[in-house]
């Protein structure tokens, strides 16, 4: 879709007289209508040769929170080119829309209070400058770090080129020669007519760098960070500048880099702790009510941390309840009572991040060093059990369908296996996965078809120019014919090829009160990481802090 | 054992010929050999009926990093009352001591070298102070927070009556009694002669706390951290003073609290961002080679994160391997070759915190609230599949032994049942597991056995004073009889009881090159966070940065 598919479309309904009807016959003045254009997936015959998508809306009366007021079961069919209305569904009259009481979240609306919260200032702060330049607008050189940087409509930011400094040659090497948010999906769990058909793909269909807003100075990025702007093009195809669109800063969290203090046992006096400073990149889509912030995040150790922050206001449905205790039995509310008549409704988030890694090259090899059990022999050891690494390298893709286990872990390491570390190991970067979460949808399921390329949390194809969105080049309405589930299922051969990692980075959201009128950010991360890709520790010439090289501060003269 | 207990046993050795001719022969000078007490574990009738204990030694000649020296093979069993030789098991003659090349770690030893790591000065600056008090020199008050800060010998740091403000009512709240860290697993993963009995249970065998030495001021904590003492009683009663032993510093990282931008559908001009400010406690323990660093982290948002990074040295195996090239087809090195003679051999760490939570009053509930996909009925909707969220409360402790599933998932609730939001969910916290690692030993093993706190990652027990410590009261030499897994095998009750939740991070250590001859740190962590404990977002109030409040900073006169 393009911005103006999305914002004429929000506009369309108030053409219809049978939507301008049910409007005000539940209460609501026209001019506090607020409507959302929400893609509608793909279910069967209905759906295709025409450009559809739904449109449900709010009121806005005495908020700016209108997605805390649904209009509930009220929902508009439309034809995206002609804006006309194909259907009405108006099934939840019945249900009241909910209060605007305290779903106001901006800060001019807070009642005053005294602000337990309130701290004495505090800041990450960097007198002598940042420590970066970034040079022809986007390539970015830090410490021992070098990678290209771009905005882009449909992935957000696009990390290529990156390449870490061996300290001990000097050299260059190559590590990613392209990461990026590949495509979301975001499935919602209620089966009703109003509800079914969310299961957005938000880079994809809404875009997710089109839906990048400016960044906020000293809120969405500290005081130290350095900004930059995206040049798009409108549907008509006239360029635009979204400003701000992604921040790049220095870091230093009071994290350590490394430390070994000896221990009280061997009474030796040595303290050797130093700090950790990173770089971070970072943007935050506004895909409507949700926002997503994404980092990355290079540390000189070599580690590259991608991280994703949900945070925004979430989709919430209308209901007649007001408390628990009117709730019967064992019946489904589809999510959590938030408020009086507001149910969040239980959704997944997943983002599925492309990564070309070119370890020393663009030849690599997969291998799934798999963490056994090995039993003993009787006899042989005290010890009944120990545990193995077994080196497994993948030959074609699908022995790189990887779901993970807790209770038959791997580490997956990319390699190159043409390139030996100075005692013989292959040079490779290792995923490490964080907290995740999986699909669990039917594989069946329509949008789970579309969406089949979270049915593995790892996979791994042979690079092909075509294959960059997971969901399909043309995702909006598609059938799931063309997502990373069916290019892995061609099986070509992955062993010492320039190869794509994709991992998938999975939420389960069950709502909860804390996420009403806006939700605290919750977030997780993987880690891409060096692993007998340099000879040793690489940060182990870093230099400690010392007080006098640390700047001067005095609070604000308005403080 | 009692640090007298520990560092008496690693000069024991040298009173016996039989060691110190091997020394000599290996071409050590006795002068330059280092040992280290190992706590022995108990394999068999031959560990009972005295304290024993396993000691081995390196080279410190050239290096103040010994243990990358192993004089491999050359084990001595003591008895640790009486310091007599018991045995002298010595296999590994043949192996070379690794040489002392590269191996120190120390600053002050670094060669000079162009630094590319080297960063402009960077720093968390709070010019007005920190915004916490400390009363009675342990309790902790911060934005809306209440904590209890104790050093202990054996937990580290001890956090209690952990209370939270709630910011509608204003009255301070139950969230937790008492939190620690209860026990330590770290097994290793060879069979063979000097390596079979590495399995130390770091909190009982060494004591977390009294290995924790005084922080390193600007490296690991940030400049404006507060620093706690920690005062214990030695082996003969007399009091000692650790100073610096815990720091608590507020924490600004560029992190996001919350945020909305409203998109460009709706063209509304509206973006609320609010900054992340934290409070964090730290302690890093330093038991023998291995550095624990713990962090308790307090956010305004009711969050309470624990994170363990683990750093320090790693305990290496000889070989007389220099090369991996020299390794014949399927031989098991039982870890990594991280530089020549060097192997850094598989272990794993498990870290089981005690989590007395009071949710709102002592007597809570565990509810696994499992997310389980629903198959729709035919013609119910277009959807096949939907996920739903089932409440199931724990009725005794059996209930609640839970291995974590990617694909059965859960959230974990700590809920009090009898109270309710005004919309009438029960008030909680939950358990929300990150990153982590079971153990996969047999649990026939006998470290397993003793160990047997890690066969769940969560559990759940009714309150008695005696169960504190998840390895048993007493654990050097324990058989395995005085753990969590039995406690919890009494299925005692805990519905609407006090109750005690138990939480194991975990984590597989595969080495690599990049953790010779330090470790970089990794960590991991898991979080406590309300669910429904708030009737909404407790910092939709809080306050954005302004320009105007933050520090006014110039670089240092020096740099």
């Amino acid at each position: 879709m393009t911005m103006e598919d999305m914002t004429s479309a929000t506009w369309a309904p108030l053409s219809n007289a049978k939507f301008n009807r049910t409007i005000i016959e539940r209460g609501v003045n026209l001019k506090d209508v607020a409507c959302l254009p929400i893609s509608l997936g793909w279910f069967g015959k209905k759906e295709e040769n025409r450009r559809l998508i739904k449109v449900q809306c709010y009121s806005m009366e005495d908020t700016a929170n209108f997605y805390m007021r649904p209009i509930e079961g009220l929902t508009v069919l439309l034809d995206m080119d002609t804006k006309e209305v194909v259907e009405v569904s108006d099934t939840g009259r019945s249900i009241p829309i909910p209060k605007a009481t305290n779903t106001d979240y901006r800060f001019s609306e807070q009642k005053l209070q005294q602000d337990l919260n309130s701290v004495n200032p505090i800041s990450i702060e960097q007198p002598k400058g940042p420590s970066f330049v970034i040079e022809d607008e986007h390539l970015v050189k830090w410490a021992n770090w070098e990678f290209h940087l771009k905005p882009d409509t449909r992935a957000g930011v696009v990390v290529s080129r990156a390449k870490v400094r061996d300290l001990e040659s000097g050299v260059l090497r190559d590590v990613m020669y392209k990461g990026f948010t590949s495509e979301l999906f975001v499935p919602y769990m209620d089966p009703t007519d109003a509800w079914y058909f969310k299961t957005y793909m938000d880079a994809g269909e809404y875009g997710f760098g089109l839906q990048a807003m400016p960044l906020d100075p000293l809120n969405d990025c500290p005081r130290n960070a350095y900004y930059m702007d995206g040049v798009f093009a409108a549907g008509d195809g006239v360029p635009y500048v979204r400003s701000n669109m992604v921040c790049v800063f220095e870091r230093y969290t009071g994290d350590i880099g490394w430390r070994h203090a000896e221990s009280p046992i061997t009474g030796m006096e040595i303290k050797e702790v130093r700090p950790k400073v990173t770089l971070v990149v970072r943007m935050a889509a506004s895909v409507a009510n949700y926002d997503y912030i994404v980092d990355w995040e290079f540390q000189t150790d070599g580690l590259i941390r991608i991280k994703v922050g949900l945070s925004g206001i979430l989709m919430v449905k209308g209901t007649a309840y007001e408390n628990m205790n009117q709730v019967e039995g064992q019946e489904n509310l589809f999510g959590t009572l938030l408020s009086e008549n507001v149910i969040g409704v239980i959704h997944d988030h997943y983002i599925t991040f492309y990564l070309d890694m070119d370890i020393d090259g663009s030849d690599n090899s997969f291998v799934n060093v798999n963490i056994k059990r090995q039993e003993t022999s009787p006899g042989e050891s005290p010890r009944k059990s120990y545990l193995k690494a077994v080196r497994n390298v993948a030959k074609t893709e699908k022995d790189a369908q990887i779901q993970l286990k807790l209770y038959d872990p791997s580490e997956f390491h990319v390699i190159n296996p043409t390139k030996k570390t100075r005692v013989g190991n292959p040079v490779g970067y290792k995923v490490v996965p964080g907290g995740t979460a999986a699909s669990l949808l039917d594989h069946e399921d329509p949008p789970q078809k579309r969406g089949a390329f979270t049915n593995n949390q790892i996979w791994v194809t042979q690079y092909n120019r075509s294959e960059q969105w997971a969901g399909g080049l043309f995702v909006y309405q598609s059938h799931g014919e063309d997502t990373l589930d069916v290019w892995s299922e061609r099986d070509r051969p992955i062993e010492n090829k320039d190869i794509v990692v994709w991992y998938t980075l999975g939420f389960h959201h069950i709502p909860c009160q804390e996420d009403f009128p806006i939700m605290p950010t919750v977030s997780s991360s993987f880690d891409l990481k060096p692993v007998n890709f340099f000879e040793s520790n690489p940060i182990l010439r870093a230099p400690p802090y010392f007080e006098k090289d640390l700047p001067v501060c005095r609070p604000a003269y308005s403080a």
